[in-house]
């Protein structure tokens, strides 16, 4: 070995459960589109001009611009010589001052509490009331996080317990946001896959979930139950009815409820309508309501203000044990507190102006403009995938995605096969290597076998989606006839 | 039971790891503190008329004022339409353009790649290069994190493998920062304690090294050895010929070294200086330059700057296997990425402003008068407690805190003892009832069997601090003659 010592830390000695983890919305297809936009500026000739990043919501990256208001009033708490500036409307002013007011030192460079700055959990709690139709909500019971991701992970530690057969599973829907196999694996819980119904819209129905659970009792012990809604990836909005459901099931088969709820704001579908778990729990009265344990996740990054950067979010937990409660406090102040400007952030979000405010005109045009351009994307993108032969896209009910499901011929999937890969990230790499559109392969969500799908944020500016929606579909044609 | 279900997620039934996590710089006293400010809010009468926060590093809550170019450029971030504005000097400006440039479109609201911003790392390798003496750093080493905590926790979360005997042992010091034994304790990792030489102001010894090391070997695996220095509670500054003796051990001995340099801003004793583990690394030479692994980790929270709500930080990894790397680059994208204005905050930090910069004077002034109020600090503090009868405080040397060592009469233990109470926990609770100084028991850090310290902040404003050190000295000379 030359006097070379082997490496302590190796792909062999590392945590076996960071290895098994995998994050297909930042995998290998964005790697290579990384390496494509390098290559562009480099001058490579390519078959396109510019590589569209549609695999991850990131509304401003693609070119929506922030609600005003919101920048106005971070711009102030972040450099308060501003607030003598005329620049700026008055209730803009306040707003800064009143969070500067409950920041340490008046700064937004101070920690705060780790469950976040209590005036903006108070203010949160209001907002989750006016959502709710005046059921209350408690500070106490609100947690700020960075972004509704790191809130999703803590509760999910707070779960995992047990070893072989009395592990804890998790069940998470199929297709599912890979952020929920990716913690699973990284905290060695068991991942226990129920399946959404393509032929109904992406419904969720309380039977699969009963044979999810009874086929996964007996290696695993499961605990908890995870919804998305409106659904990440399939863009489905729950039904009452369909909440009231898994609710009781939740309740009969004691599995801790977790919401995932970021895309509340996001519901575009003539029909659809956003109902909180938390509302419809309390709405059930006892014993749901007094019992049922639920965590509720929100976040700064979706919505119509997509403000993805500022990592600003928060978890509502009800009926937890508060013996629990204290102990997830606990293991938030090791990290400290979640960052301050995405706090300061989310409390322009649930306490926005009034129509009393000298900002309330501008604010209400500009999240009307984004929301309504976002539900004509949304129809657009239905209707172009739905003319293409070889394509079936379900109706985008809400969220930021589509996941239209494709034909592949079976010569392009055994090539695939051949090749070591699953057949959508063929198909997605071969679109990738010949657009420059960057969609995320079905497989990295989690999909019926034999079936094939992809995920596109609908995000794209308007005069960019239509034609790239074209130049997919076509791609798809031309793929299917080189393979047949 | 009357129909009541016993709820899911109990403190039996949660994951035992987090429920052994012990973090006390937020632990039971601050929530005293904060109770105790509560009711002097609501008028209640107390001894005292303000709760004096001590117990944590946050500088702007103690009423340090933001270095103004930072705060500038942050907010010309936030809100581009100031960029016109004439009340912003040219490098803000043009720092905040550059900054933008770098965002997806060209918004802080955009996430960035999960390492952090590209231009944002290579200019953190300029700032390591120089800080360094010209020894190269990478960009491609630098991955940018939600303040260093994060950074810390992913490096340790890799190294986790294993069970029973063969389960990864990691050696920190004590007294350490609880960040370390929250962490392990979390991933069910071995916590190797080695104790630093109060009687040599807190140095470190390779014999005790490899003391620790000997008695862990049997038990656990020891693969990872983490050094804080400047040393968080103890103040030390380590010796050059300290840390070369420490990496000579760490490479005969196979460990992973993971060197916690957020204070490297903060050397204030005569004779001191700062070392970086990577520079020292490199001018060894082969084997250890080219072989030994390393993790150094930063923070935009200590320092000069003190920006601890923004959560900025990052860590360069040295000789990392490649393969590794990639697995740690996959495991931070899950989180998505680390705050962006934070990224943008420790720009600033990296390549502050130069002698041509308009700004640069005034940077300057700012930096220096901090650095000197902390130095006066540092010498204050360790003087007042030398003079205090049965307190002995070895030098600041560096970092923002003392850790002095108290006398604790015989009966004040005992009776601590029939309280269930450490004895230091007992003192420090005493303190702030009667006297609103918050300060973090010895027993949170870890310390030397029958001894007792307590960890303070040097970081209250000159005026405030010398009453607060007699304040302090007295009650511990009447807490003695309570108990004698």
């Amino acid at each position: 070995m030359n006097g070379l010592k082997e490496k302590v830390l190796t792909l062999d000695t590392m945590n076996p459960c960071v290895r098994r983890v995998e994050y297909a919305v930042r995998g290998p297809i964005v790697l290579r589109a990384l390496e494509l936009e390098q290559e562009l500026r480099q001058g490579v000739k390519k078959p396109f001009t510019e590589v569209v990043r549609a695999n991850i919501g990131d509304a401003q990256a693609m070119g929506q611009k922030p609600i005003t208001f919101l920048r106005q009033v971070l711009a102030l708490c972040v450099h308060p010589d501003l607030l003598n500036s005329p620049d700026f409307p008055e209730d803009a002013r306040r707003r800064a001052e009143r969070i500067l007011q409950a920041c340490g030192g008046h700064s937004l460079g101070a920690y705060s509490v780790s469950s976040g700055i209590q005036l903006i959990r108070e203010d949160a709690a209001r907002y989750i009331e006016r959502r709710d139709g005046g059921i209350p909500a408690d500070p106490n019971n609100i947690f700020l996080s960075t972004g509704a991701s790191d809130a999703i992970v803590t509760v999910l530690k707070l779960l995992v317990a047990g070893e072989g057969p009395t592990r804890t599973g998790v069940l998470i829907p199929i297709p599912q946001y890979p952020l929920y196999s990716a913690a699973l694996a990284e905290l060695d819980a068991v991942q226990v896959d129920y399946y959404l119904d393509e032929e109904r819209a992406w419904a969720l129905d309380v039977a699969e979930l009963r044979r999810a659970l009874c086929q996964a009792r007996g290696h695993c012990c499961p605990r908890a139950l995870c919804i998305i809604n409106p659904g990440n990836p399939t863009g489905q909005v729950q039904a009452r009815e369909c909440i009231e459901a898994v609710i009781r099931f939740a309740f009969e088969e004691r599995l801790f409820l977790m919401a995932d709820e970021v895309y509340q704001d996001n519901v575009y579908a003539e029909g659809s309508r956003f109902h909180s778990f938390k509302k419809v729990l309390m709405e059930m009265g006892p014993p749901y309501a007094t019992q049922q344990e639920l965590a509720s996740f929100h976040s700064v990054s979706k919505g119509y203000m997509g403000e993805c950067g500022f990592r600003g979010g928060y978890v509502e937990v009800v009926n937890m044990d508060p013996a629990v409660q204290q102990q997830m406090q606990k293991l938030m102040s090791v990290r400290l507190c979640p960052p301050v400007p995405g706090q300061a952030l989310l409390h322009t979000v649930v306490s926005p102006p009034t129509p009393s405010d000298p900002s309330f005109a501008q604010f209400q045009a500009e999240r009307q403009a984004v929301l309504a351009e976002l539900a004509a994307k949304a129809k657009l993108t239905e209707q172009v995938f739905n003319e293409a032969p070889g394509i079936r896209c379900n109706p985008v009910q809400g969220a930021m995605y589509a996941f239209p499901r494709v034909q592949l011929p079976p010569r392009a999937v055994q090539h695939a096969q051949e090749l070591g890969l699953a057949p959508d990230m063929f198909f997605c790499m071969r679109l990738l290597e010949e657009t420059g559109i960057c969609v995320v392969p079905g497989s990295g969500f989690g999909q019926r076998e034999g079936t094939y799908h992809f995920r596109m944020t609908i995000l794209p500016p308007m005069e960019k989606l239509r034609p790239l929606l074209e130049t997919l579909s076509q791609f798809h044609a031309k793929f299917t006839r080189e393979y047949s």
